[in-house]
């Protein structure tokens, strides 16, 4: 049975073919976030720690923690902050920091840059999400030395020296690739969460296929856990919500076990414990009835981050709302 | 290739592996419905006209025409209509009948009695589904022959003489029973639309995971089209609708080619469209970015039905409303 085990000093995390969609928040991310770059250069943690608390309220059971700022105010002063070597490894201690500060659970460290990644594993309590290697060379060489060293999982990026392939038996045999590298440095398949790379349905229409049977496959045939980035399913298209709401259960009814995403948002949210429910993961519904009265707030006219955040500060003490009467079986 | 055909007089619907998915409107059934059969009774189809012109802007390809209606007050004056051999067939005939006035879709004749299942064959213009055969002696003896003299597909449900199996694999040789009994008539394989039957996952636990199952393997062993009362999935349960559109996504995923639902919910028809685009049965996302546009209408106020109705009605030679900027893609 395949668990990658993340943890935070106080919480465990199991991502697994029979646990409960693993959801990892992916709001703490400068990258095309200019305003939260700016507050970044200023030293100025607040929308960080809003956006840490915020996330884990509406269900993030890990959040990412990627430091790829540009400090182009900084870069106009001081040559070095031009490179990302120079801005991100103390950024991502920083970050750690701050965010362990305010929320309790388990963290992935993401960044492009080896010394972020270090810092980033350095500073985090307990056993992080690293967050990436590729099936580059030179990613291999930097980033595999450091999962072991630190004993932690890592996430695995199906592209290459040569790009991104559109063809998913390709993305497949790089995946193969990097747990059969990893192994070599002695870190075993379930450590390995590995993202498929899913491609815009509006631009691929066999997108979506793609992926589902990428996932089983890596499921059936590797032993290992897989995540994604949700939205990107849905770049370019209009309703993109809706979109995404119908690929996540299908994805999770095909084996994927996690994925990168922005949980602040109730379409997607409910999706997912809707399909934690239909795949027999949440014993006697008991989350999805706890997610009905959020849900039943934000009908009311309440945001569901507000929504959120106030059932996890007490809502849960509170009496069940009655279900409303089901219609009549069929048949 | 299993296709299922099914047709009214202008107008062709297949239900197979590689269609868009065939939602099939159960509105018009008078069972559970008390002033739709009170309206019945006093002759007055208005209702009824509503219900099917309704459904098809919404997006049923498919209308289900149930006759089982209780004629209370006529019960009191005579005792004739104490029998639904005595009400149903008239009824049936008459509903076909009016229900062909309004709309042109293909319908499903759907009764417990063989003269009101006879009378809507009749009356249908085209190759309407007959709703339904199931394991039982009687009703394999009683509806096959009208099915073979018809020459039209059927609903095969995978209960028996026994009753309603909570075991699979019961019900999936109930299944396969039945299209050995129709293939002793002549009745093909594509023929038959299997309902594996969905138990409610508030009552247990592995219904979902059941159905997912029993459908591909419905599909890979028996090569048969399914179909299901999707809604019965969140019986009992509170936000049922979020249950639903996760539900319907991840069936379809398994293999479900049809169900007999309501069409007059924006969730659960945002959630077909959407994995329709996700299974690359929506050419250059064409359905999805005709949908987008009534979902925004929605967002503005309106009420599905009348976004639909409005849409259906000339709204798809307005202009395309702009597609939100997308996030950028991940990796």
């Amino acid at each position: 049975m395949t668990r990658t085990v993340i943890e935070s000093k106080t919480k465990t995390v199991v991502i697994g073919f029979d646990e409960p969609f693993c959801v990892i928040g992916e709001r703490i991310n400068p990258t095309g976030r200019k305003k939260l770059a700016a507050e970044l250069e200023a030293g100025n943690f607040e929308t960080v720690e809003k956006d840490a608390r915020e996330q884990v309220a509406c269900g993030a059971m890990v959040l990412d923690v990627n430091s790829g700022a540009v400090f182009t105010n900084k870069m106009a002063e001081d040559p070095r902050y031009a490179d990302n070597n120079f801005v991100e490894p103390p950024l991502m201690k920083e970050l750690v920091t701050r965010v362990q500060s305010v929320v309790d659970v388990p963290l992935c460290i993401d960044s492009s840059v080896p010394g972020a990644l270090e810092n980033g594993l350095a500073a985090a309590e307990g056993r992080p999400l690293l967050n990436s290697v590729t099936g580059e060379e030179e990613r291999l060489e930097l980033v595999l030395p450091l999962v072991k060293k630190y004993n932690v999982p890592v996430v695995a990026i199906s592209n290459d020296d040569t790009g991104i392939s559109p063809d998913p038996e390709v993305r497949f045999a790089v995946a193969k690739k990097i747990v059969e590298r990893a192994a070599d440095f002695g870190i075993p398949a379930h450590d390995i969460v590995v993202d498929p790379l899913v491609m815009p349905i509006g631009a691929m229409g066999t997108a979506g296929q793609q992926v589902f049977t990428l996932v089983r496959r890596l499921r059936d045939e590797l032993g290992v856990n897989t995540t994604c980035g949700a939205s990107n399913i849905s770049f370019g298209l209009p309703n993109r919500h809706g979109v995404n709401a119908a690929f996540l259960p299908m994805a999770i009814a095909a084996g994927m076990t996690s994925a990168i995403m922005n949980p602040v948002r109730k379409v997607e949210m409910e999706a997912i414990r809707a399909a934690n429910f239909l795949m027999n993961h949440d014993a006697n519904g008991a989350e999805w009835i706890r997610f009905a009265r959020v849900a039943e707030a934000v009908e009311g006219g309440k945001s569901f981050a507000e929504a959120s955040a106030e059932a996890a500060a007490g809502g849960r003490a509170g009496g069940r709302s009655g279900g409303r009467a089901g219609r009549r079986a069929r048949a």
